[in-house]
């Protein structure tokens, strides 16, 4: 019998994470996203914050050619790439459990029973939404959210193959922004 | 106060017109699928068969050229996409309702208060329900859906702009064949 494992995939700013955490607490189960991260970075040695970076550049951006070369076999983008891909199958191995992000729906999909979940909502509710969680940046709101989705496409494509955001590749797709975040949590759960 | 509406796009054998319907009955809402066909067939002249043909077939197919020629003017599909167009717009001014198909997500974008859904299941649930509902046909269950989705996709992409099956155009996108059709229309009818 494979454990039950929801994996979130979303958008920048629609709340997928916040999303992630609120049914993992009312399902009483462990919800895993930064703690992959920081995992990933003991492991590895690598700063938290490069191991961040390096999740969302496919290889052949520019994190990889700083640090690599083709040429001298796997780049660190691969290296942690194979490093998450076992962590996130050990996650999943442990027991029912949400995970959020880092291709866990691609990584485990004969691996547990998963439910593929993609959260999406339009470019003013997560331009709204990312300036109140994250603080104004350098960038325009829209601006940071354009690169982010380029940047997510670009690695969840180069290491599954799957078109990030068809909906073919999911169970259930839900827009945050117009059905808002509560109801957004309450489906999910209803269909664990 | 703009009525409510439900539109349900869907990839052909995946449930979509028989969840459209039952969620409709449930709500005690009318269901427009296959009547706006006879009304379009009854208003224009056409056959129902031709006017079903025409809604599948991006201009530039083999009916559009065999019946028309692009230097007289707009052509068959052209007249009855803006037939179908204004039908549309009537029925959602008329009141709360669900709409199969027809791009209605599009035409009342602006016109309605509109749940979009998407309903899509993979290639072998899909092929074992329309040997189940419309019988066995010349060419393979699966290559039937083959033809049949990149049609809707090209006749939706090119009177909508709009990719189908993508996401981010829904609200809610389901897998009818993993989560079961009396869950999708549970789901739908809890967001009414």
């Amino acid at each position: 019998m494979k454990n039950r494992v929801i994996t979130i995939s979303r958008e920048f700013g629609s709340g997928g994470r916040t999303i992630g955490k609120a049914v993992a607490d009312e399902l009483g189960i462990p919800c895993y996203d930064n703690e992959i991260l920081l995992e990933i970075a003991q492991k590895s040695g690598f700063s938290e914050a490069y191991v961040k970076e390096a999740g969302e550049y496919a290889p052949g951006g520019f994190l990889a050619s700083t640090f690599s070369h083709p040429a001298s076999g796997p780049n660190n983008t691969d290296y942690l790439w194979k490093m998450q891909y076992q962590l996130i199958t050990e996650l999943a191995q442990q027991g029912n459990c949400v995970i959020v992000g880092r291709c866990a729906d691609y990584i485990l999909r004969d691996k547990a029973d998963c439910l593929r979940v993609f959260i999406h909502a339009d470019m003013s509710f997560r331009a709204e939404r990312i300036v109140k969680v994250y603080g104004e940046g350098e960038k325009s709101p829209e601006q940071r959210l354009r690169d982010k989705d380029k940047r997510r496409a670009a690695y969840h494509r180069f290491y599954t193959d799957m078109k990030w955001g068809h909906a073919q590749n999911y169970d259930i797709t839900l827009n945050s922004g117009t059905l808002g975040i509560q109801q957004c949590v309450h489906i999910i759960k209803s269909l664990y």
